[in-house]
């Protein structure tokens, strides 16, 4: 491969307080979350009182002072879908199936298992959200492998600089410490024509935090950006499916479509085979290619997915995950407006209205749904049909509070755990709030918030 | 964490020659391999003709024209095992389980599953190859993934420059081109004393490739030097099982252990707090944990290697795993020296015995077991209690034939694909070959090797 004779390289030392300062933001959560696991502060974080995962699985009630973590994705919600959806739904893996490194000695990713594979185009084809004809399949350990095999990929070979990643705020950044390839440069609206050109911008679409539909800034800006589009979030039950998107790389995970974050399974399209051979050598010089048994067990759920919307011998009661997951999140954003609205007035932005071409109707979502505590609006959630709505994974919640200038450190006083804006390169009185976990673990945010005055 | 604030650093111009000659070389197999699937030699690597994987999973039989890949350590071998093995070693996994990211929350390594650590526990306490208790336990996406953490746990964070890693020759180098903070630096026994102590030591035990059973070089020099133990060939397959060992960081994977190379599992025992939470935090970063899938699957076979040894109420007709490995791997080497032989003859250096306390009995092992194409020492190992013995899983091959300086190239001529002794740091007359792949591909090396003249 061309990086042979590459050398590592340094941040010039003028972007290095931007990396720095990020790479310190990005680092907190993960440090609140080990301060918590080692009890610094143990009435908050006591291990039996914290709760992210097991409760709810089986209808488990939670302690009255258990504190509920809600600063990561997690798409516990889904446990629930997956339960109804019984044998059918299960993997069996015999004892001697997958044991080789290779799935595909001939193909470009060579560690792909071809069962996936077909799976993967037949739920974009299905789905209608993505171009899988003439795009190479990339499979890695989550998006968070792809993501960096991407800019490994891009990276340019001819500079000793790495390069620099940016995003308009508010972004979701990935810890890049662990590569001397590129570093995060900051907000991409702070970049323009050629200086801009030079960096890879991060397109995320629908957004993490905020949902809202974007298209890169500086692509289009000097015509040769380098541009990485996130759309895990580009499936119907969050967002309306206007068309197949056809950009140069493309990002999806099994967490935020079917719910499966442990799995560990993402891909990217790629349209440009050098750059998928790039990003296939990422992936075999940092896990050797990808579970054998997470690619199995994909492909088992992507089928029951699809089976559901198409034509074949099922019985009626197929459950559908698109429509099970829009319905419950809706009914989900609903409580969660009323919960806010109980306590004073929240804002709401403009929704945004598409044709979406996989239900066949017209939608409206909530991108940048900004749920805000003490503001000055009525809810309008309330009344919402939920079969002509999507809804974003995470609620972006605004503190309008006098006097609490730090919105994350205001509700853990309040026992929710969520994301603070700043990590986002937002505003410290925002927070990030998963709405995807398990009911229990959601029903407790609508009672503590509800009981906030 | 602490690297928050830290730069990436350039490697020293002095160290960038050592570094990017043995990334070149890393990179070589690479492109071999690609190049094969790209068929710039169509009449060696056309994909109808490649054999990796596939042939002998149900006992198909090879083309005659088929290349032969053993460049790679695939552990298909064990296939055979496992098929006998049947139901009871198939994992079963419901549609619901393991979705969240977190396994166990308030633990070190918050996405490991119970379930794998208490069968990864036993297994060691059945073996008796490491000490278990008192060590954390870090689950990584492999060994590969877990060197990496390794060395970014150990990186000192004071200085700019990444630390050398260093091994001596020959020694199995991993692609380092995707860290800012580590470097190859080379073969350990050029480094001395303080100069030594600012390089991380990779002890590889048995070794890779030639079986060697080693300690670390530099450590013991400076008394202050940093030490990975790869100890994944150290069950007793491979070798006697004298003690269980103790070092600072141990590295082991299923994929030598059991033949699951696809499921990417490894795992670490490490006895420092602090260099644990590096490494589980290094794992977050680039993957976000482990595949709960495979830590389920690897749990399930753990479970049924381990039962087979221990009193329960077996029907008397378990197979058992190191029984199976030392038997099939002792048939080989008796194979491969027969072939070998029969071109003209071999040479065999020293067996090292040791009593094993897993089998309890004095067993030989063949460290650095050097078979040579056309030398000059009788074979001794034909006549082999190969009850008694056990074997690397990599043949180290010289050809001492006249004329010949790229072994590797000369095998490829014959239909065969080995890695070169100079991808290891050694001599190119030197190869690799893997004794772990299915019977059909080993009988076809077994016939290639026994028709050169």
């Amino acid at each position: 491969m061309d990086g042979g004779g590459k050398e590592l390289g340094r941040p010039a030392p003028s972007g290095g307080g931007v990396a720095v300062w990020t790479l310190v933001v990005s680092n907190l959560a993960y440090l609140v979350f080990l301060l918590c696991q080692y009890h610094i502060n143990r009435r908050r974080c006591d291990k039996s009182s914290v709760t992210r995962g097991r409760p709810d699985a089986k209808g488990d009630a939670l302690s009255p002072d258990a504190v509920i973590n809600l600063e990561f994705g997690d798409p516990t919600m889904y446990e629930a879908f997956w339960r109804e959806a019984g044998e059918r739904a299960a993997a069996v893996i015999p004892g001697w199936w997958g044991m080789s490194y290779f799935s595909n000695a001939g193909g470009l990713c060579w560690y792909l298992e071809p069962e996936l594979e077909r799976e993967v185009r037949r739920v974009h084809r299905l789905v209608g959200n993505a171009m899988a004809d003439g795009y190479h399949l990339v499979v890695g350990t989550g998006t968070t492998q792809l993501f960096q095999a991407a800019m490994y990929a891009l990276a340019p070979t001819s500079t000793d600089r790495p390069v620099g990643v940016v995003s308009p705020a508010p972004y979701y950044s990935t810890d890049l410490l662990l590569s001397g390839y590129y570093r995060w440069a900051g907000d991409a609206n702070a970049f323009h024509g050629d200086h801009g050109g030079e960096n890879i911008e991060l397109v995320v679409s629908p957004n993490n935090p905020d949902g809202a539909i974007r298209e890169a800034v500086l692509s289009s800006d000097s015509g040769k950006g380098k541009a990485i589009h996130d759309l895990v979030y580009y499936w119907p039950q969050y967002t309306p499916i206007t068309s197949p998107a056809a950009h140069d790389i493309m990002l999806f995970t099994m967490s935020k479509l079917s719910g499966h974050g442990g799995t560990r399974l993402g891909w990217a399209l790629v349209k440009d085979s050098d750059v998928a051979k790039k990003m296939v050598y990422f992936v075999y010089g940092s896990t050797i290619g990808v579970s054998k048994d997470s690619q199995l067990r994909a492909a088992k759920i992507l089928g029951v997915v699809s089976d559901a919307y198409e034509p074949g011998p099922g019985d009626g009661t197929q459950l559908r995950l698109f429509d099970f997951a829009r319905r419950r999140t809706g009914e989900r954003w609903r409580a969660l407006h009323a919960a806010v609205a109980a306590t004073g007035t929240f804002s709401l932005p403009d929704e945004i209205t598409g044709y979406c071409n996989f239900t066949k109707q017209t939608v409206a979502a909530y991108p940048g749904t900004l749920v805000a505590l003490h503001a000055n609006i009525i809810p309008s959630l309330l009344q919402l049909d939920l079969n002509s709505h999507a809804f974003s994974a995470f609620a972006w919640l605004r503190c309008y509070k006098d006097g609490v200038e730090d919105c994350a450190e205001f509700l853990r006083g309040h026992g929710i755990v969520a994301r603070g804006g700043e990590q986002f390169g937002g505003d410290a009185r925002c927070v990030r709030v998963n709405m995807m976990d398990r009911d229990a673990v959601f029903n407790v945010l609508i009672q503590r918030l509800s009981s906030i005055t």
